[in-house]
């Protein structure tokens, strides 16, 4: 998972770190963060999502596949979510990143080259909970992969 | 906001008291919270549904409208919910009570009497989870329709 912004920030990280020590028991999980490109309060948000894009785009390396959190992007269920993940396990995928844009979403640049989006919901929320809410949703996708009782809890 | 099973459990409970705090800045808002039916490992899920049904019924006064969050409920998108908050504040309700039902959802007394239904995601979360997730949602609907920053960000 690779988020734009500060983690301090996030009152929900000691929820997040708790997720994601669960997720490893399945697969290697690791949260990567940016820092955002707020400059003051002149900044363009164009310019900022450019900036972004290009901090980000630097994490990516060849083979990676990448899909962006995105409020355009396709809705899943968590079992269909749980078929996608599985999906990339079988073909052999060596690195899923999931990136969870800045406040104001990813660069036009970044949108073009990775047209793999998806969505959790069709509400908004702040972009520290979707952090969270992905964070379950993954772990929530291997006990439906591996039938831990968890999921139907 | 009426909930089933124990507030002592979610640990996010910090969180759902900061934005419920806020939401009392727009509008008065309370959670209360009816104990689950879990009664041991041979309860059947039909009868702990209807037990907590009715426990949740007698929550219920007459001239209050209620609105069950329900994963085959109506999709909104954030304004749209606002909208629907406005309409019910425009239309002088007296008490809109939003249900999270438990671990096995509503019972078919409950789900039949109360046809107006919302979906917060395609997704299944948590019960506990959910309840962050809306009253981070229900605040930020005050946001919207108060036009606070709070929703840009």
């Amino acid at each position: 998972m690779l988020c734009v912004g500060k983690n301090s920030a996030n009152e929900w990280l000691d929820s997040i770190e708790h997720y994601a020590k669960r997720i490893n028991l399945y697969a290697p999980f690791e949260v990567d963060i940016i820092s955002d490109s707020k400059t003051g309060k002149k900044s363009i948000p164009s310019q900022i999502k450019k900036a972004e894009g290009q901090k980000l785009l630097q994490k990516i390396k060849k083979g990676d596949v990448v899909i962006l959190l995105d409020e355009k992007g396709m809705a899943y269920n968590s079992l269909s979510f749980s078929k996608e993940i599985q999906k990339y396990q079988n073909s052999g995928t060596q690195r899923l990143i999931f990136i969870i844009g800045g406040a104001f979403g990813f660069s036009e640049e970044l949108s073009s080259q990775f047209p793999n989006k998806i969505r959790l919901s069709d509400m908004t929320f702040s972009h520290q909970m979707i952090r969270l809410f992905f964070c379950e949703q993954l772990y929530r996708a291997f006990t439906i992969l591996h039938n831990h009782p968890y999921h139907n809890s």
